[in-house]
């Protein structure tokens, strides 16, 4: 059986997850047969370009149509229109696998994971938090499941960039809370909150998140629309940080920035257990440095491209080092094969919703001034 | 003239400033004369001991005593001794050399930075952050000072020890709120805060820290009493967090632990501008990392040991790295100067003051749940 | 048109350029049509299967039909196959794609480049030094033909594998000087001579290596054969190293080993001038280390994922690293699109003779124990 | 007994050595008690000068009278002063203690080591390689010599300075043949060429090295003298690079050079045995870079501070980092304990003999285009 699948957007999203699709019979031959079906979009012109570019073999314009038609359903729009497309989806009874943050609100992620729920087990929903697909961080979560790290004290996590530190960068619906939800704090807190979660969440690490401080800042309050002779305000965060207290008495301390001059997509997290420590940074992905108390002194550089290093043996030989858009296709395997299987997937929309509430806590504690319980 | 000194304390700081002045005629020629005239402590064997060891001309049981005598104090004591004997030296006219944090409470350190005050500008009152005094944070605050980083938008501040992590590590005086006052926080986040006001704190940067958000954590909350069949309780943090806001809009996070495994004595600061960022680690102590947005894509690897690069003139030609005590052969050369010239030095007793009211306001946040200001 | 391409070969090599064949319309949307026409094997069995996996239209186990009816032919097949096919395509008019070393002789490789010049410019012929098609090299060589780094006095190269350590380790064809040539020599060092002369080898740089120094070593003699009782003969070195000099009065070092205790596929390269430096390593293919004397005192590590950094915009956003696999699209590209044009390619075989060259000279001056020419 | 210590030279080496000498009461209580009794030069007023600074009780400036009087005798000059005065002292009965390299020519360093053998083991004889007292080098040296990285295979040493890369700068004695007897060979290899013997030289690690093929380069032949309006020919090298093949079959590279831009006292070292491999460089002096294959799959970074590290105990606690020039108090205080003791010290004149005999070696080499087999 050959999976249809049904893509709303084409953008930076769209391209990372058809190269994705496109590269699995090759490397991972077990894979689900798919096929990329529909693109959708509102723009014809554009959308006809991208599909004929990333390979699909029909576009639409509507949506509402496609939910229902195609096998598989992936949610690329920017953050607004997450929700409704996905529901409808679900409703549907089709899976669906979204980009993250799950939504720009709290309720609205609510009523995803809601739907998700509805659709029952063997219908997937998927969060699209790809960084639990780099080799090195899989390779940490065996390392942290295996105890190697003991008790966790210490959780850092943080994602940094800089592309808005100009102010004269210009306005773009990633700066509006209406579209956006959030700034840094959604398109990269996300990332860095699942991370954390996926890592030390488990109950006999760090466990949940329990209590947060959240600190916003917006550096430049308006900013100029691009081709036109006006600005528009900042509506949303350029910076975040937070201080969590989990479940099981580990600290942590998260961060993201769009103003971190020099850094690009530096994403990193930092984690030290009573017998052992880790480090990690997505700019150096193939590498993770972990300092186990019984054997190391210091950190050792693992570099993670070793044959039983997890997904590598679809690859390269050893030391032959993969890139940003191989945990797509590490991601749309698994994503897939659960359809396929009519199984569960992880991180899903309760992983998104978990995520989304512990933003939420952030931003309300900023407001507040004062430490907010996740519930 | 010959300055007489007066030290009290012998153990590790002890050590580390008779070296230091013990090193100043042949690499500081033009520091003042100095004679390491009496030793103080309690044991009178143990100091007779130390004395030799260090060079002291005599010992004395009695600071009241010494405190008149000599031409400068030192007072290298635990922090709970800090307050009584620097005061009583300021009351005499004699200037005080004395160890961080400053004090164990906000009254005591309020207290000694009135004695300053009443002794006046040629009395100088020194507070011992020496990490001012590395050439390669001398040269990051040049480069802050010129505005080579522009706007400051963020600063992260921690200091990473590991040496409580093993929950059967003795219980000493640094674990007991009475003799110390708090633990992590105080003992290191001093540090960190005046290296933090020392490179950003000026109005023109980010200015001083306007409100904080606090977290301490004991992990471990009592510990056996060496040599005996009892514990006690750790009634100090093992560990802390903070979130500052800076008057000038910009944000930043600070951290210090004693469980870290793996780290010995990791005190790293990163500062992001709107034209540059830099790097700093206490255990690459020779090196700043710096990236000028003007010339820099990535940071650059600056060895701080040329000869025009800070203090480096006096030592050893490029290359030639130095170590973590030469900060006190530095902070010592300023600070004899000073009392010679009967002028000003810093970091002084404002200083210690200073950072003194930021740890207590992160105390008073992680109590109160609420972001505290710094008053 | 659609170029119809055939390929010798489908282990290692094979699946490297079907993965980038096959990225090509997404990522590289003006790079010609092809059709991953015919694969060429000899065990049918294991070729239908490749073919499946790979994309191939047709098999083939003859190679001779093969290059007369293709667009283009690929010889990726081990190195004593090398020279008879590709020859025999080019004799045909046909465009070549080979695999390095160029040859495991120096005679074979004369013939090769001979058969190259006599198809004719119009006739690409090229030899897959990949490694010149890395971003960071690319970006490298762009510095270096500004002059950025003046006048070159040094070059070090060296190439770092350890999968021959354990003296258990079966025997491979790559221990046969019949079928390999040579061992870490041929297999690595061609890499390395290659990096070395599209970087430094221009007139006003340092040139074509005029003279060398070798040494070669074989630290296990025989070697077990996997699944019988018997081993056989290690006829070719484990390890080589080699002195340059330069034509411009540059000096230069080289290095292989299969015996690198810890490293995987460690090629890097460093280069010193009159005005700055530089440092590569595959292990790390997306950064560069360059110092500018004129602007920096250290190094500096660039990330080279920027939008107008080699071939990055067809890929993704600024810090979204690339792999290892990437350079084979990269080459691909060029290859296809010089073969599309009729024009030239660089690396071509001409290319693969120099390289070859100076690993004769290597081995040659091993043998006689001084410094040898390379004509 | 205080050991009266005669100094000729009070440059550079004079100072870092009369600084190791007044720190050993405080850091090393057991090392014997030393008067700085004596500084030799031919500049009175310099000599002055220095010996006020450096804490000598008197001067000369006929070392003839020095040699015999004193109970120590340092030769702190340059390399054209190192034989006479070292071989009087030996046949005074004076011990000993020259810098490296032992002499400028292989003559004269024979007749330096005669001398040493001719006075007999109660009269220690040492060349002052002082990068074997660094603590990380000293652990490499345990790990080496308990067999931990197995067989050595490969071994890279190299030195990296740029003090001559900009052509004008100015001629010195260091520039001149019959003064320095070679450039970098001399200065910078001689410390290489001992670093490697004495870390892997034992009989059942790599052992002695056997042959060399050697490579000189001059890239400026003349160069201005400072201050007048001439210039002098460079008669040394300027960089040098060598490769070795040693007893049991390891092979290594070696490489000095000031020439190599950005490099400022660059000393690296790198080895790759069957069971793991290490890396150091002086400019990270606190750290080593080890892999054991047995528990580590990529290099760890140990901060060498730690209590049962080599000599770290005499000094700061964990994390501490000392500096280069605490490599000459470890240095002395393993002398002098030597001439107290009336014992054996090494790095002795054997070892300085051993190190002259290899970089004629490469000389040679260099001069007849082959290999030298080291006698």
């Amino acid at each position: 059986m050959t999976l249809e699948v049904g893509v709303l957007g084409y953008r930076f999203m769209g391209k990372a997850h058809a190269n994705a699709m496109a590269r699995l019979p090759m490397f991972f031959p077990d894979a689900p047969e798919i096929e990329r079906s529909v693109l959708v979009g509102r723009d014809e012109e554009a959308l006809a370009d991208a599909a004929d570019r990333l390979g699909f073999a029909s576009v639409s314009t509507d949506w509402g149509e496609v939910v229902d038609d195609v096998d598989v359903f992936y949610n690329l729009g920017p953050n607004h229109v997450h929700a409704e497309p996905s529901i409808a989806a679900l409703e549907a009874g089709t899976p669906v696998f979204c980009e993250k943050p799950l939504a720009p609100t709290l309720e609205a992620a609510d009523a995803m994971a809601e739907a998700a729920r509805d659709a029952g087990d063997d219908v997937p929903a998927g969060c699209a938090f790809n960084y639990r697909f780099v080799p090195a961080i899989r390779y940490a979560k065996r390392l942290l499941e295996a105890g190697e790290l003991g008790e966790i004290h210490h959780v850092r996590g943080r994602y940094l960039q800089d592309w808005l530190v100009d102010p004269d960068a210009p306005w773009s619906w990633r700066n509006d809370e209406e579209l956006a939800g959030s700034g840094a704090l959604g398109d990269l807190g996300a990332h860095t909150v699942d991370l954390v979660r996926f890592l030390v969440g488990d109950d006999d690490l760090a466990g949940e998140m329990e209590r947060v401080s959240g600190h916003l800042q917006t550096f430049v309050d308006e900013r100029p629309v691009d081709g036109e002779d006006e600005t528009r305000p900042v509506t949303v965060d350029d910076a975040y940080s937070a201080q969590l207290a989990f479940e099981n008495g580990a600290m942590g301390t998260l961060e993201a920035s769009r103003f971190a001059t020099g850094h690009k997509n530096d994403h990193t997290v930092e984690i030290h257990g009573s017998e052992g420590s880790l480090r990690f940074s997505l700019e150096r992905l193939n590498e993770l440095e972990v300092l186990r108390a019984d054997e190391n002194r210091g950190y050792e550089t693992i570099l993670v491209t070793d044959e039983d290093d997890p997904y590598v043996d679809h690859w390269w030989p050893p030391g032959h080092v993969l890139g940003w858009e191989h945990t797509f296709v590490h991601e749309n395997y698994e994503f897939l094969s659960a359809v396929e299987r009519g199984g569960e997937f992880a991180p899903n929309f309760e992983d998104g919703l978990a995520a989304q509430r512990v933003l939420a806590a952030i931003e309300e504690s900023d407001d507040r001034g004062e430490w907010v319980s996740i519930s």
